[in-house]
Protein backbone atom coordinates (compact mmCIF):
# COMPACT_ATOMS: atom_id res chain seq x y z
CA UNK A 1 0.00 0.00 0.00
CA UNK A 2 0.71 3.13 -0.54
CA UNK A 3 3.02 5.27 2.31
CA UNK A 4 0.73 7.78 2.46
CA UNK A 5 -2.61 6.25 2.68
CA UNK A 6 -0.79 4.24 5.29
CA UNK A 7 -0.27 7.39 7.25
CA UNK A 8 -3.54 8.46 6.90
CA UNK A 9 -4.81 5.17 8.27
CA UNK A 10 -2.54 5.26 11.04
CA UNK A 11 -4.32 8.53 12.08
CA UNK A 12 -7.36 6.62 11.81
CA UNK A 13 -6.70 3.72 14.34
CA UNK A 14 -4.89 6.76 16.73
CA UNK A 15 -8.38 7.95 16.69
CA UNK A 16 -9.66 5.20 16.95
CA UNK A 17 -7.23 4.30 20.45
CA UNK A 18 -8.67 7.90 21.33
CA UNK A 19 -12.36 7.07 21.91
CA UNK A 20 -13.42 8.78 17.96
CA UNK A 21 -14.24 8.04 14.74
CA UNK A 22 -11.51 6.34 13.13
CA UNK A 23 -11.47 8.49 9.67
CA UNK A 24 -7.72 9.68 9.05
CA UNK A 25 -6.15 12.10 6.07
CA UNK A 26 -2.43 13.51 5.14
CA UNK A 27 -1.92 16.34 3.29
CA UNK A 28 1.42 15.82 1.08
CA UNK A 29 3.23 18.15 -0.79
CA UNK A 30 6.13 17.00 -3.00
CA UNK A 31 6.37 13.79 -1.23
CA UNK A 32 6.46 15.25 1.94
CA UNK A 33 3.69 15.49 4.93
CA UNK A 34 2.63 18.23 5.25
CA UNK A 35 -0.65 18.01 8.05
CA UNK A 36 -1.60 15.04 9.68
CA UNK A 37 -4.95 14.64 11.03
CA UNK A 38 -7.69 12.43 12.37
CA UNK A 39 -11.62 13.29 13.19
CA UNK A 40 -11.92 14.57 16.54
CA UNK A 41 -15.58 14.79 17.15
CA UNK A 42 -15.19 13.04 20.48
CA UNK A 43 -11.95 14.00 21.74
CA UNK A 44 -12.15 17.91 21.12
CA UNK A 45 -16.18 17.82 20.91
CA UNK A 46 -15.81 19.90 17.43
CA UNK A 47 -18.23 18.81 14.71
CA UNK A 48 -16.17 20.80 12.07
CA UNK A 49 -13.07 18.15 12.70
CA UNK A 50 -13.55 15.62 10.14
CA UNK A 51 -10.24 13.87 9.31
CA UNK A 52 -9.37 15.99 6.17
CA UNK A 53 -10.47 18.96 7.88
CA UNK A 54 -7.92 18.21 11.18
CA UNK A 55 -5.52 17.74 8.35
CA UNK A 56 -5.61 20.78 6.62
CA UNK A 57 -6.12 22.67 10.46
CA UNK A 58 -2.49 21.14 11.37
CA UNK A 59 -0.92 21.90 7.64
CA UNK A 60 -1.42 25.35 9.35
CA UNK A 61 -0.84 28.60 6.89
CA UNK A 62 0.13 27.57 3.77
CA UNK A 63 0.53 29.65 0.74
CA UNK A 64 -2.07 29.24 -2.18
CA UNK A 65 0.33 27.60 -4.30
CA UNK A 66 1.03 24.92 -2.00
CA UNK A 67 -2.42 23.30 -1.64
CA UNK A 68 -2.75 23.51 -5.41
CA UNK A 69 0.57 21.26 -5.58
CA UNK A 70 -0.67 18.64 -3.07
CA UNK A 71 -2.96 15.73 -2.45
CA UNK A 72 -4.84 14.58 -0.37
CA UNK A 73 -5.26 10.96 1.30
CA UNK A 74 -8.39 10.33 2.72
CA UNK A 75 -9.10 7.05 4.60
CA UNK A 76 -13.08 7.61 3.65
CA UNK A 77 -15.23 9.22 0.98
CA UNK A 78 -15.09 12.74 1.64
CA UNK A 79 -18.58 14.78 2.87
CA UNK A 80 -20.01 17.67 1.27
CA UNK A 81 -18.25 19.75 4.41
CA UNK A 82 -14.46 18.44 3.18
CA UNK A 83 -15.34 18.66 -0.51
CA UNK A 84 -16.56 22.40 -0.11
CA UNK A 85 -12.29 22.49 1.74
CA UNK A 86 -10.75 20.57 -0.98
CA UNK A 87 -12.29 22.78 -4.11
CA UNK A 88 -11.72 26.14 -1.85
CA UNK A 89 -8.00 25.52 -1.61
CA UNK A 90 -7.55 24.17 -4.80
CA UNK A 91 -6.24 20.95 -4.20
CA UNK A 92 -5.73 19.05 -7.35
CA UNK A 93 -5.82 15.91 -6.31
CA UNK A 94 -7.74 12.91 -3.76
CA UNK A 95 -6.36 9.66 -2.64
CA UNK A 96 -9.84 7.83 -1.09
CA UNK A 97 -9.18 4.95 1.16
CA UNK A 98 -12.94 3.67 0.56
CA UNK A 99 -16.44 4.46 -0.60
CA UNK A 100 -18.41 1.71 0.33
CA UNK A 101 -19.48 2.88 3.99
CA UNK A 102 -20.16 6.30 2.88
CA UNK A 103 -19.71 7.94 -0.59
CA UNK A 104 -19.62 11.43 -0.57
CA UNK A 105 -19.13 13.98 -3.16
CA UNK A 106 -16.87 12.76 -5.55
CA UNK A 107 -18.93 13.80 -8.13
CA UNK A 108 -19.24 17.02 -7.31
CA UNK A 109 -15.30 17.20 -6.78
CA UNK A 110 -14.77 14.97 -10.06
CA UNK A 111 -16.74 17.53 -12.15
CA UNK A 112 -14.57 20.47 -10.52
CA UNK A 113 -11.70 18.97 -12.06
CA UNK A 114 -10.30 17.15 -8.68
CA UNK A 115 -8.58 13.80 -9.84
CA UNK A 116 -10.06 11.08 -7.55
CA UNK A 117 -8.42 7.88 -6.98
CA UNK A 118 -9.76 4.99 -4.88
CA UNK A 119 -7.52 2.98 -3.18
CA UNK A 120 -10.53 0.12 -2.24
CA UNK A 121 -8.54 -0.41 0.94
CA UNK A 122 -9.56 -3.41 2.68
CA UNK A 123 -8.16 -2.15 6.09
CA UNK A 124 -10.44 1.20 5.24
CA UNK A 125 -13.38 -0.66 4.79
CA UNK A 126 -12.81 -2.72 8.00
CA UNK A 127 -12.43 0.53 10.33
CA UNK A 128 -15.88 1.78 9.42
CA UNK A 129 -17.62 -1.51 9.21
CA UNK A 130 -17.02 -1.85 12.52
CA UNK A 131 -16.83 1.08 14.08
CA UNK A 132 -20.58 2.13 12.08
CA UNK A 133 -21.91 -1.54 13.92
CA UNK A 134 -20.64 -0.71 17.07
CA UNK A 135 -21.55 2.70 17.40
CA UNK A 136 -23.89 3.91 14.67
CA UNK A 137 -25.93 6.71 16.87
CA UNK A 138 -22.19 8.22 16.73
CA UNK A 139 -21.62 7.72 12.99
CA UNK A 140 -25.24 9.03 12.43
CA UNK A 141 -24.20 12.25 14.53
CA UNK A 142 -21.08 12.75 12.61
CA UNK A 143 -22.44 12.49 9.65
CA UNK A 144 -25.17 15.16 10.02
CA UNK A 145 -28.06 12.83 9.40
CA UNK A 146 -31.19 12.06 11.90
CA UNK A 147 -30.94 8.31 13.25
CA UNK A 148 -33.97 6.50 14.85
CA UNK A 149 -32.46 7.35 18.03
CA UNK A 150 -33.39 11.02 17.76
CA UNK A 151 -30.09 12.47 16.54
CA UNK B 1 -30.21 45.97 12.39
CA UNK B 2 -31.08 42.54 13.46
CA UNK B 3 -29.43 41.86 16.53
CA UNK B 4 -28.37 38.24 15.47
CA UNK B 5 -26.39 40.43 12.59
CA UNK B 6 -25.22 42.60 15.24
CA UNK B 7 -23.49 40.02 17.18
CA UNK B 8 -21.98 38.45 13.94
CA UNK B 9 -20.40 42.15 13.64
CA UNK B 10 -19.04 42.14 17.18
CA UNK B 11 -17.37 38.87 16.76
CA UNK B 12 -15.85 40.52 13.48
CA UNK B 13 -14.84 43.16 15.54
CA UNK B 14 -13.22 41.01 18.68
CA UNK B 15 -11.36 39.37 15.66
CA UNK B 16 -9.84 42.54 14.58
CA UNK B 17 -8.61 43.56 17.93
CA UNK B 18 -7.23 40.09 18.20
CA UNK B 19 -5.19 41.24 15.69
CA UNK B 20 -6.61 38.70 13.08
CA UNK B 21 -9.07 39.15 9.81
CA UNK B 22 -12.52 40.57 10.73
CA UNK B 23 -15.33 38.29 9.67
CA UNK B 24 -17.90 36.51 12.01
CA UNK B 25 -20.47 34.51 12.38
CA UNK B 26 -23.31 33.16 14.89
CA UNK B 27 -25.38 30.34 14.65
CA UNK B 28 -29.00 30.51 15.85
CA UNK B 29 -31.49 28.17 16.61
CA UNK B 30 -35.30 28.91 17.74
CA UNK B 31 -34.14 32.78 18.66
CA UNK B 32 -30.79 31.72 20.93
CA UNK B 33 -27.39 31.93 19.72
CA UNK B 34 -25.85 28.53 20.18
CA UNK B 35 -22.60 29.05 18.57
CA UNK B 36 -20.73 32.10 18.05
CA UNK B 37 -17.02 32.61 16.19
CA UNK B 38 -14.87 34.48 14.32
CA UNK B 39 -12.04 33.95 12.00
CA UNK B 40 -9.17 32.66 13.63
CA UNK B 41 -6.25 32.20 11.28
CA UNK B 42 -3.91 34.19 12.06
CA UNK B 43 -4.76 34.14 16.11
CA UNK B 44 -4.56 30.10 16.17
CA UNK B 45 -2.70 29.65 13.10
CA UNK B 46 -5.52 27.74 11.59
CA UNK B 47 -6.66 28.05 7.88
CA UNK B 48 -9.93 26.21 8.54
CA UNK B 49 -10.91 28.56 11.09
CA UNK B 50 -13.45 31.04 9.04
CA UNK B 51 -15.71 33.04 10.58
CA UNK B 52 -18.81 30.32 9.64
CA UNK B 53 -16.39 27.45 10.44
CA UNK B 54 -15.43 28.61 13.98
CA UNK B 55 -18.92 29.32 14.80
CA UNK B 56 -20.00 25.33 13.95
CA UNK B 57 -16.82 24.40 15.96
CA UNK B 58 -18.37 26.11 18.66
CA UNK B 59 -21.64 25.25 18.57
CA UNK B 60 -20.01 21.60 19.54
CA UNK B 61 -21.71 18.44 19.20
CA UNK B 62 -25.60 19.10 18.24
CA UNK B 63 -28.21 16.50 17.13
CA UNK B 64 -28.69 16.55 13.17
CA UNK B 65 -32.26 18.32 13.46
CA UNK B 66 -31.10 21.28 15.40
CA UNK B 67 -28.72 22.22 12.67
CA UNK B 68 -31.94 21.72 10.14
CA UNK B 69 -33.62 24.08 12.37
CA UNK B 70 -30.81 26.61 12.37
CA UNK B 71 -29.86 29.89 10.80
CA UNK B 72 -26.26 31.14 9.98
CA UNK B 73 -25.45 34.93 10.10
CA UNK B 74 -22.10 35.84 8.39
CA UNK B 75 -20.95 39.13 7.96
CA UNK B 76 -19.48 38.05 4.63
CA UNK B 77 -20.15 35.58 1.92
CA UNK B 78 -19.42 32.28 2.20
CA UNK B 79 -16.74 30.85 0.72
CA UNK B 80 -16.76 27.09 -1.05
CA UNK B 81 -15.50 26.26 2.22
CA UNK B 82 -18.03 27.39 4.58
CA UNK B 83 -20.42 26.49 1.69
CA UNK B 84 -19.63 22.65 1.99
CA UNK B 85 -20.40 22.72 5.42
CA UNK B 86 -23.29 24.56 5.24
CA UNK B 87 -24.79 22.19 2.74
CA UNK B 88 -23.03 19.58 4.88
CA UNK B 89 -25.24 20.34 7.77
CA UNK B 90 -28.41 20.92 6.42
CA UNK B 91 -28.72 24.62 7.36
CA UNK B 92 -31.83 25.80 5.62
CA UNK B 93 -30.80 29.73 6.16
CA UNK B 94 -27.81 32.15 5.75
CA UNK B 95 -28.52 35.85 6.30
CA UNK B 96 -25.02 37.45 4.49
CA UNK B 97 -23.71 40.80 5.40
CA UNK B 98 -22.21 41.80 2.40
CA UNK B 99 -20.93 40.08 -0.62
CA UNK B 100 -19.19 43.19 -2.35
CA UNK B 101 -15.63 42.78 -0.89
CA UNK B 102 -16.47 38.99 -1.40
CA UNK B 103 -18.82 36.81 -3.44
CA UNK B 104 -18.91 33.48 -1.98
CA UNK B 105 -20.96 30.27 -3.52
CA UNK B 106 -24.29 31.89 -2.90
CA UNK B 107 -25.83 30.56 -6.43
CA UNK B 108 -24.58 27.28 -5.41
CA UNK B 109 -26.13 27.64 -1.78
CA UNK B 110 -29.61 29.04 -3.40
CA UNK B 111 -29.50 26.06 -6.34
CA UNK B 112 -29.61 23.36 -3.18
CA UNK B 113 -32.10 24.91 -1.86
CA UNK B 114 -30.64 26.95 1.03
CA UNK B 115 -32.50 30.84 1.84
CA UNK B 116 -30.00 33.45 1.49
CA UNK B 117 -30.81 36.82 2.75
CA UNK B 118 -28.63 39.90 1.97
CA UNK B 119 -28.38 42.62 4.70
CA UNK B 120 -26.25 44.80 2.64
CA UNK B 121 -24.93 45.91 5.64
CA UNK B 122 -22.31 49.40 5.43
CA UNK B 123 -20.18 48.23 8.50
CA UNK B 124 -19.53 44.77 7.51
CA UNK B 125 -18.42 46.54 3.88
CA UNK B 126 -16.50 48.96 5.67
CA UNK B 127 -15.09 46.17 8.04
CA UNK B 128 -13.72 44.17 5.10
CA UNK B 129 -12.79 47.28 2.64
CA UNK B 130 -10.80 48.74 5.34
CA UNK B 131 -9.22 45.74 5.90
CA UNK B 132 -8.52 44.31 2.61
CA UNK B 133 -6.66 47.74 1.81
CA UNK B 134 -4.40 47.14 5.03
CA UNK B 135 -3.72 43.74 4.98
CA UNK B 136 -3.93 42.51 1.34
CA UNK B 137 -1.67 39.55 1.40
CA UNK B 138 -3.19 38.51 4.68
CA UNK B 139 -6.81 38.70 2.70
CA UNK B 140 -5.28 36.55 -0.02
CA UNK B 141 -3.89 34.38 2.13
CA UNK B 142 -7.24 33.52 3.64
CA UNK B 143 -9.48 33.30 0.35
CA UNK B 144 -6.49 30.63 -0.84
CA UNK B 145 -5.58 32.95 -3.78
CA UNK B 146 -2.11 33.55 -4.98
CA UNK B 147 -0.74 36.84 -5.07
CA UNK B 148 1.74 39.24 -6.37
CA UNK B 149 3.66 38.66 -3.38
CA UNK B 150 4.15 34.74 -3.98
CA UNK B 151 1.20 33.98 -1.39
Amino acid sequence: MNKFMRAAIAEAQLGLEEGGIPIGAVLVHNGNIIGRGHNRRVQLGSPILHGEMDALANSGRQPAKIYRESVLYTTLSPCMMCTGAILFFGIPKVVIGENTNFMGEEELLRSSGVKIEIADSEECKKLMRDFIAARPELWNEDIAEPCKTGN
